[in-house]
């Protein structure tokens, strides 16, 4: 996947400055020029980057959904998707385009080449390869290090001060060989982590409860996935904690079960992609909330997956999910939330087993 | 595909009055509501459909960019899906779900059963049959129209005051069975149409003039597909025509060649599936544009297609898409554009061909 | 002001259903219909009333900050203003259709007689007269009482279905005498009530905390004003309440004095008044929040003003806020805080106050 | 207005970096530190400015509909407000500051001092006197031209880089003495313009037409004010130009009277003045408009005032409106329109009459 190359022109679609452009197009536009130059006066020349340029590498349905997320929430308004599928690509940057009137005139654009991404703000990563069967998972991580080597070094060197955003999974693990490739400091290199189980639980809660779902306060952190850790003490509905209400809730003793909400959320990635295939659309969303509170500057927390290095008695350098403020510099500060000590014994298990695997990549 | 039946229960994902709620759930809330009993006092039981309710029929990739748009651009906060694969339904109902909490806590339902669609304001029609290899364009609309059969007598049943969006292709004729088969005023049976045709003839206008799409005017007429006529007398930036700078726009005459840019807006569609398998975006958010306009009764111009006999001499019943007002009663106007002869001639070949294919369907 | 009367026709703005338009004016559309005749063939006439329809009583400052908010914000396409101020009312729809094309082609009208407001899905009430020098309590409610006999009958009988959304201060009290002037079930009857406070709250938390005020949780119930009860047991950030971190929080032992962030809430309304003359952007931006949840359903938990007979052991019938969900039925149910005795107190002590107040009111 | 002073300390409201705060407030904070350090660890300090830094100069009525729209719009998520009221300034900030939680929690700050906006990458202008009695215009000019001296070369000292927006009036002269006092190209200072005038055009033909005022397309151009010029030749519907249906329209021959809407432009700021004391919603509503067209750098044409040297025969340096297409870079283009006669002569009378004004100021 070192092998990103650029695509071959094919159509008059593009814009000037994109890499997909070919002759013919340029021929055309010469021939209008004549129309445009009697219906307009140039002044200046247009800026050509916007400063809420996000680009999203991979165009999957996971990096489509958060492309397309983006543009609908207006959190940008110059997005650059990039991938190594150049007919794939250029479809789904023209599928965007075609949409632009209905989108505040958003400017898309696509290549298979890192130089279309410079000046990004923020660069999502939605690239990675998939668990083969049989694969153990320090060797899906090895060839997904290998991908982001082909990626990563890319972006930062077009948009050095940009802000690095990681989806593809496992998330916490690659959040981390993103951080080392990059050479940014940890505020600015984020994994979506766990912010998107905390909206799947924040939903089941909303239906047990009749109550909306921002309504409904709950946090999950930790490795995103199966081991992730649900913090009861803090569900609350208008600051009352469920837990005054039932001192057992998330545990064994629960005769109310509260704790299968948890279970349900694990599964949730499973049963999805057991019933439709993939999941896109509320990973979509949740990144584009993210991206929302780093690009509006806006101090918000969410729990992302940050460098956790001593924080609940962690030692090794390990990315997981805490509740974390975002702004403009990535994350500025991180909530200490005070966990039980089956809590912080999950999360350790967690970093240990993550600093397994990272310890044996090879960079 | 009058078919459409139950699906079977699954797991406890479904809200209370969902048709895929299972009897574990039942009890789980059960045992839940001790808590929630604690939490909350009912004073009366919410109300269970939205007055923005929107219902779309069809998850294949066109419905749910449809329903994403419509969700994300906070057209309706309370929509309902419905296809005849449980999974594949079931599995995107559930990954909008875990969104919710990032689109303002829309409500999102779905099932195999129409009546979780009663009191929609609006019925966004997607599926449909994509033509066999050597099959009649005749043949695929009467198995389309066998498909209709089993959606829109059952969309009007719960919903007697919906308006019906239909996006199944052929549109146009799908449109004019729908209309059939739903008994409903002319007014309320609209068809996509052209406005997805006219959202990229602006879009590829802005690239050669490099100003906003909405900032470029230009309508296209007829029927959605190859025969759609562009309107170049009305093409204008800022009222200034363009046909005034070059006399020749849109003809053979003309050396720069604007006519090219209609071609690449037929050809857009092709080159989109060639290119990524299907198109799914622009309609979405076309959709969503569309969806807009009538429930915000905003009485807005699209170009939508609509029961044109008696305009620009076509005198059998057929859907063609003219410039018209939307609101919450459907189509209230149609805008009466001078065309050339020329232009004029394609409408009349368009609507005699759609009467030949509707003439020998069965009911 | 039972006098509200019709407001004589001045000049042609007015929409053809408008109280305020005047013979020129029909005489001008009537030469005008040439054009238009050549221009569009009805289809039918457009539908005269949005679906969210929403009326505003009272275009002073708070009305207006309502009203452009609400608009602002999306929640209503079809707004309209009632005053008994012709003119002041006239110039500030005048202002705000000048705008529509800048509010997604919002509808907005205006007039002096209710029948305008007819089929209103929420009714926001801000009209009222200010405390005169000298002037008992007492003496302003039944002012305020009588002002409201001309305006709640009016508003219930063009809307039977609508929520009723009280903004004049008192607004408890006068929350009230809506209720009973209306007869309307006491979930169609809300206050404003101390949502505003809690918004007021959330930001000086964030202001200290360096946390986006949306991540600061905390509510303040009761009495809006003076007398207003914050809830510290539940005030928390990602789930972490302060008070764990600081048991003194709120209280006179608090060495950190966080319990001055209450004063300063309640003062808020004063400085402002004190500096620029009146309070108006937060408390419109505070309505178009509830109207948002009310109109799109959602169930939101929000801090308004409902009946809380049998509550926190309050016995005679008087509104103050509490947590409660939100919807198009108005309040479905209410959150159940657990409070300290201190706090139950404060609140028991505004509800006796109210009722001293009201039971003396002449109906 | 030189005096442009800084303002006494008051009260704890202030963001740490503002230039408002106090001591008892630092030591409030110091305090209240002990509880932060509890609940946060900090990893680096927040970005203070955020890249869509918006700067009101004034706090009016008109200031306050600009800033309020540009935050409820979305277009900014970093606000800054400045005047020599500082009563009346803390009073808006606080008050706007309020609602942030309803804002996506903007940033919103207020100073007198000038230091506060810098790294605005949008400065708005709405600071300046109002005509006196008998007093003429070059004396209203000079007195603004004075006014300017105290504001212009300050927003630019501080943000070099900056966008200037002008909307005091007479708005054309100044926007042209603003460029004269910033230094800046001509592209970066831009005057509202008809942007206002074209808005209030559409929403008349609106509803002459039963048509969104977004589907009536019509540009009114030249000077801001009484001598404005309707573009009767580009008025359109969907393309279908009412100069067409109507040969005489916006001529005295016109039986129809058309040319009346034009009247009713010009009287509207008169009128809305005399109803309800000034304007304030339409033109703020305008300003963010334009503020979002060159934040969002969208290439979007909009009638503003721009330097119209050589253009209709205008030989002087003076400002009118005139279709430009908008991004970061201010004006990147102009429209040519295609004039009758009479249209370019009252461009050039009106440029005359502005150029007698400009050539006696005193700089």
């Amino acid at each position: 996947m070192g092998g990103y190359k650029k695509a071959e022109a094919r159509s008059p679609y593009q814009s000037e400055d994109s890499e997909l452009s070919d002759t013919s197009d340029v021929r055309t536009c010469w021939r209008m020029a004549l129309l445009k130059n009697k219906l307009l006066n140039t002044v200046i020349e247009p800026v050509s980057t916007g400063r809420n340029k996000v680009t999203v590498v991979g165009v999957g349905q996971v990096g489509m959904a958060c492309a397309f997320s983006i543009l609908s929430d207006n959190v940008s308004s110059d997005l650059v998707l990039v991938d190594v599928m150049a007919d794939k690509l250029r479809g789904e940057m023209m599928d965007l385009q075609h949409g632009s009137a209905f989108l505040k005139n958003a400017k898309i654009n696509a290549s298979t080449d890192y130089s279309a991404t410079a000046n990004s703000s923020l660069c999502v990563v939605t690239a990675g390869a998939r668990q083969r069967e049989g694969e153990t998972r320090l060797d899906l991580v090895q060839r997904n290090t290998d991908i982001f080597k082909g990626i990563i070094p890319q972006l930062v060197k077009y948009s050095p001060d940009t802000i690095l955003l990681i989806v593809s999974n496992p998330v916490d693990i690659l959040t981390y060989v993103a951080w080392k490739l990059s050479g940014l400091p940890k505020n600015r290199v984020i994994g979506s982590g766990t912010n998107l189980d905390s909206a799947r639980f924040r939903f089941l809660l909303s239906q047990r409860l009749n109550i909306a779902p921002t309504s409904c306060h709950g946090w999950i952190i930790g490795e995103h996935g199966d081991t992730s850790v649900p913090v009861w003490s803090g569900v609350n509905v208008a600051g009352v904690r469920l837990r005054d209400l039932n001192e057992n809730i998330g545990t064994d003793k629960d005769t109310e079960n509260w704790g299968e909400l948890h279970k349900q959320v694990v599964d949730s990635a499973y049963e999805v992609i057991k019933l439709k295939g993939y999941t896109s659309w509320a990973i979509g969303l949740s990144i584009a909330n993210l991206a929302s509170a780093i690009l509006r500057n806006s101090n918000q927390v969410h729990a992302v997956s940050t460098m956790v290095t001593g924080y609940h008695g962690i030692k090794n350098d390990v990315f997981l999910s805490l509740p974390c403020t975002l702004g403009e510099g990535g994350v500025s500060s991180i909530v200490k939330q005070k966990l039980t000590e089956g809590e912080t014994a999950l999360l350790q298990k967690s970093a240990d087993m993550m600093h397994e695997v990272q310890k044996d990549l090879k960079f």
